[in-house]
């Protein structure tokens, strides 16, 4: 009768001499963020569950109230914002009877194609997806044995979900990696023995999730009840970067204990603008990452009308920020209990995949560049790929003056039109060209290509 | 136990001298159709029902057979398009045991809120809405006696959903209509005696309908299987412009009797370009309109994809080259069995709404302008008002000339930039002025406003 | 366009002449009731519906609101008695927003096997059979097209259960009928004119059910809205006797009209003994028939326990009661909603069986013995057969005394013990012989049979 | 960190000295079973649970394969008997999506009512009552943590069943037992690792249960798969002996391990017969107990008839051969899925009360008469109590001869009527009175007591 834990310290006691990563945080600090996170820049978050059956959130509540996925929790907690809401609502549609377990029985994914889904996203122009394998609800969208009774499986749609689409993701040549929550609201082992619970439900679970799907990407969250030595989240960290069957390629966030946002793990992430450290998001120390929703709500939301929703322009806008800042982007969408995604969702991916398709080469594989603060002016950003930079603008600029580049040819991607150009000591000014609307998303932003702009 | 067809046929016996209209088509024909109707160019058409439900035809069928409102009759008849694509989906999901009219437990309505689909047709731009009170299934949406149990107060919604969003439309100062389908393809009574069911059962419900909400508009359909007269068209029509609470301003369409399309009536009706009689739509002898969906089927149709949906450039263009011919556009959008409009239909809506904003003034309570054959020309329309000409580009041109236009001043509506003409003989040259994206749906048509360019 | 009544009014007019039985109560009234009747005694009620779905009514109410069938009634109206009880039942059980016509969704009859429902009644000593083919609630059990989408096989069951069963009761050789509600609570055409339901509706449906089934029996109930002309009663039975396919050998009861209980039609109805005229039971000018349930409720009430049970022995007691005094029994049971016979009057009707199988020659076949009177004497009753005559004890007599009586042999029904006896002028003394228990339905009541004893 | 386990022994460990019970069968089975259970003879089993939704085994398999309760195991292992039949059922009602966890959104026990169970209970004349706490399924009927979303607080009844019958049935003056599965035939913790299984999930589950409830017995079963060393029994019965709240008074039967049946725990079980050991049941060495159910499946089956029911004179029998053996009898029922006791089965627990009422002297706090072997008879049993001596007659003798008993007054127990002896040497003949039927129970079997019949 060994438990899991028993298994790692062992493990670990006996490799810790050959093996590169100790269970402490200046040890697995030491281990660089993998380069094909920070070429891909755009992925898409999903978050898909039991909650999707509901999928409501009020609107007469602050904005963080109005993620559907925290159904349950502003359900049965009376002290949680929008309670009374969610009450009212709850008890009108579905009876004071009806509990959220309840939901299960109408999470049927019938709809569901994940290649259509993968195609969708390949489309979109995004390079990596993050499927919330387990949210705080704790239901397991794979055949968790942690989660008997209580994940897609067993109950509901009787299907793998996170098995299935990651074929299908990998199909399409995109990067697939899970979302997880460390602690789950309701779990009866957590609430009685979160050590337990750690030991006896969490780690084997998430053992098994890598073990059996080698995501490339762990995305964790839930982390802020607990330290991590009590998550025992650097022995797990340890294992995954000596031993694992991903240890080379995967990459993780830093969310792994009350203590660890923007201070350990991997990449740093930001939650609509909500940073963990005192620094701007444009000095991380790490690669970084925003995640957003397409709608508000990350589960999907019936209640979101489209004024809810980001348009298509702005969605290109928030891109060319973050990568011009050094970030990427986990966009979100929220399919619905039958396994679709909503179409206005789609229009969005397919809008961004059109702006991406014409001015791609501006954000994959590129960095910050490093004159940006010099130049800083609202709406335009940079980035650099080897010698050239590319100037992002959210609007048709009348005039471009940049500081401290020296420009070979200039050209505005995606268009025909020549670029006027003058050089005046170390300022490159820019005249854009007349341009019609073409009645498209490549009318939302607009990147002029130096060639040999960024220096050496 | 005097009948309804009874009561009609007395009626008009005794009235016959004092009554401006007669039962034939002769006399029915010579009612003009109310002038709103031609002002108002653009309604949404609304079809919610049962089949809101399964909301579902396949993908790999002629277009004809993916409206998802006809799922019931392609369900069980054999000889149907698509009958084995139909039977293959619904027993996977559904089951063989589960018939149509079970599907109505699943029609709650239950986020319908009618005041914000009127506020959305009202800034869509649309001046008149018509919802599907029957379909060929039967099912009514609002408390019809003749359809006991089988409408949506007594079973599924439990609400007037008719009623309640008439009531909403008029609030909104848009005018109210209904379709109404004259056969029900399983009502056995009229499987076995059309002419009892007639007088039983569609002469009283659709009575009840126009005295209890006194629509606007009449929309009737699934008129094919009989002529008029055993319909009993004529003596119901004449009894509405005589007689009934809304013979002053009612509308009604063209679809009274196998041979009635394109002939009597009201305004022609063309649906997807389909016309009932040999002339080119664009020389109509009524005012006639097209109906046509935001994506492909009518009823919701939950395998539709953002591909399957018309872009809101090809919607504005569509209308433009509609009222350029003569005609409104009906834009339909299907609800879903919960009571919601699918967000990409809301964001649809709303780009038509903001290009009206701008460029309403060329639709609106416009006509036809004479001087429009002798100016064909791939993506251009033209409407009149008054002594004013609107020419609608789909396009942005480089260069227009107009035959037999003297014109006064010219604008491009919703820009500043000004336009430079030249008259030469009876030539009038427009060139238009170099113009940046505006970045939303005034980019996807343009419109020259020539004072006084219509003549006299 | 020719109505029902239209054709049966011209059927009459041309044949009246040749015709046996004319449209008026002293021409009907003249047909005698079949003898298979009579001969019967003992019939199989069944009341199974939609009601059987909720199959409930609370259990602090008076008797006559413990009907499960009234449901509806009770839930929406107000003013009835139980009213308030059935609400908060309904509310809490299923709802407010569920309405009555939402339960034809559970009402399945999965496990519905017509042979073992025959089979059982045949083991239980029945002739005959009485489904309810439609209730009050007009829900139909038998694809009647006046009921469209509110019968069991266009919803619910997806069956047809009165003709299923009606083949399994004849294949026992039983006789077959059906109970048929004349009014609808609910029916909106009822409501607002009951004339065009009676035409429309009602005969149409009368005459679909006799001629696709062609029952031995039509067993009428909600008659007492209307007087028996406005229900056209008179000339829908004069063509029931005249023309119809049963015209022979049906039997029809006595409810045809408010003013006709126990007065006109065929056998009169009794209802947990209530009698709509002022003789006495035992006097009834006609055969009558006391119908009954098992239970106190016809439709399956759930609420019921053993204690709302009649036994075994006070229904053995009940039929030998009522054959005494010259009635038939229709004794009720009400089947669940997934098509079962509840277990428990299973083993009363076979309790029934084993009583009748050993005694039923005092039953079957028998009339009332004119002797009766002057034997009378609490628990003892008298039948004839021939010249036999038969006394029937609900308890074991001491000593039987009876006056008018010349007796040939005695016999004690069932047991080989010798009965001694007594002839004293007009006086037969039977001095029953010393038995033991045989612990089963036996035991509840001995019948002792005098051969010749009922004089010529 | 310090598992359930780990928490036993060391209890165990320091206090072994002080303790009289040590975790090995030598010492466990000193402890005799308290007396009250002896003296209690009659029990009433109670099978609930998940598999009452389905309610259902085939008939046409071995009786062995007719237990509804094993609807999930048959449904799903091709190897077991019966799976092609309960495939077809499943399949033809439920579907073949549907799998057995789905059946819980129908388990609503919305019309429970425990204190009619419990007074029903009593008025049988039962004295303690057995309720599936947990049955193989591993669904919960109370709030335990351990089965966290599987439980019928979490899902399904939203309610403690376990506890409020509980409390009922005390207050009726009952003892209150649970059954409890060791095993749980898809619990993939159980498959993959038993011993895990048992240390974090059955043993904190029995503590939790046995804590909570205050059991005055704990029925354990699905223990043959593994040794009762690795189901840890010893260091749990130790633990419940010596310390649990319920050390003075509890009770547990024999299956705590694949070798335990008729040898080590508690009382003996019998089922259907089944003895697990070489002795003959009349000669145990330990109280023993058979459990049986009315109808033969111990979960509510729905496709039982009256036939597959034991008739009350059966039962009665069966419980008159037990005591007069040695045994108790644990009756079982099936209530429904919504909460009821069956009529039939209210029908002969009253019954047996009925019977017992008149004769329950002979059968509680009665042990077996040690001169039985001399007399034994077929239908003829003998208890005793104290100085006197019962004989219990399934069928009215006609004459009694008893060998070596020397009785004082003798009397059939419920009836006036006097009984006739004759001593005889060592030999009581016993002459029955002339009795008539009673028409109930009390006519099913019949005791004769004969005061200090029994010797000293």
């Amino acid at each position: 009768m060994r438990s899991i834990l028993v298994s790692l310290l062992t493990a670990l006691t006996f490799s810790a001499m050959s093996q590169p990563y100790q269970p402490n945080w200046a040890s697995l600090d030491n281990r660089p963020v993998p380069e094909w996170y920070q070429d891909a820049k755009f992925g898409i978050f999903i978050h898909w569950g039991v909650y999707s059956v509901p999928s409501y959130a009020p609107k007469d509540v602050s904005l963080y109230a109005r993620y559907a996925e925290w159904y349950w929790k502003r359900l049965v907690d009376s002290t949680a914002e929008g309670h009374a809401q969610f009450v009212a609502y709850h008890n009108r549609v579905w009876g004071e009877d009806f509990k959220y377990p309840d939901f299960v029985q109408h999470f049927k994914a019938e709809l569901f194609e994940p290649t259509d889904w993968a195609t969708l996203f390949k489309k979109a122009g995004a390079r990596y997806v993050v499927l919330t394998s387990k949210h705080h609800d704790g239901f397991a969208l794979w055949p968790s044995a942690q989660s008997w009774n209580w994940n897609a499986v067993d109950v509901g749609p009787h299907r793998d979900l996170a098995g299935d689409l990651m074929q299908a993701v990998r199909a399409e040549g995109l990067r697939m990696g899970y979302y997880y929550s460390l602690y789950e609201w309701f779990n009866p082992l957590y609430q009685q023995n979160p050590d337990r619970y750690v030991e006896e439900h969490m780690l084997p679970q998430l053992n098994d999730l890598v073990t059996r799907y080698k995501p490339d990407l762990v995305w964790t969250d839930g982390e802020w009840d607990l330290p991590s030595e009590r998550w025992h989240s650097p022995e797990w960290l340890a294992w995954l970067y000596n031993e694992s069957p991903v240890k080379r390629d995967v990459v993780v966030n830093d969310r792994w204990g009350k203590e660890t946002r923007s201070k350990h793990g991997g990449f740093y992430t930001t939650e609509y603008g909500l940073v963990h450290n005192d620094e701007q998001s444009g000095q991380m120390a790490r690669p970084w990452e925003e995640c957003r929703g397409i709608g508000h709500s990350f589960g999907y939301s019936r209640a979101e009308e489209v004024s809810d929703y980001q348009s298509s322009k702005d969605l290109i806008h928030l891109l060319v920020g973050l990568v011009g800042r050094g970030g990427n982007l986990l966009l979100n969408i929220g399919p619905t209990a039958d396994g679709r995604i909503p179409v206005i969702m789609q229009q969005r991916l397919l809008d961004m995949g059109t702006w991406l398709e014409a001015n791609g080469e501006a954000i994959y594989g590129t960095r910050m560049w490093t004159g940006s603060a010099a130049n800083e002016q609202e709406g335009v950003f940079f980035t650099q790929k080897g010698a050239d930079l590319y100037v992002l603008c959210t609007q048709y600029p009348a005039t471009l003056r940049l500081k401290g580049v020296a420009g070979g040819k200039v050209r505005l991607l995606g268009r025909e039109a020549a670029v006027k150009t003058k050089q005046s000591g170390g300022q490159l000014t820019i005249t854009p060209p007349a341009i019609l609307p073409l009645g498209d998303a490549r009318d939302y932003a607009f990147v002029f290509k130096i060639e040999g702009g960024a220096g050496r």
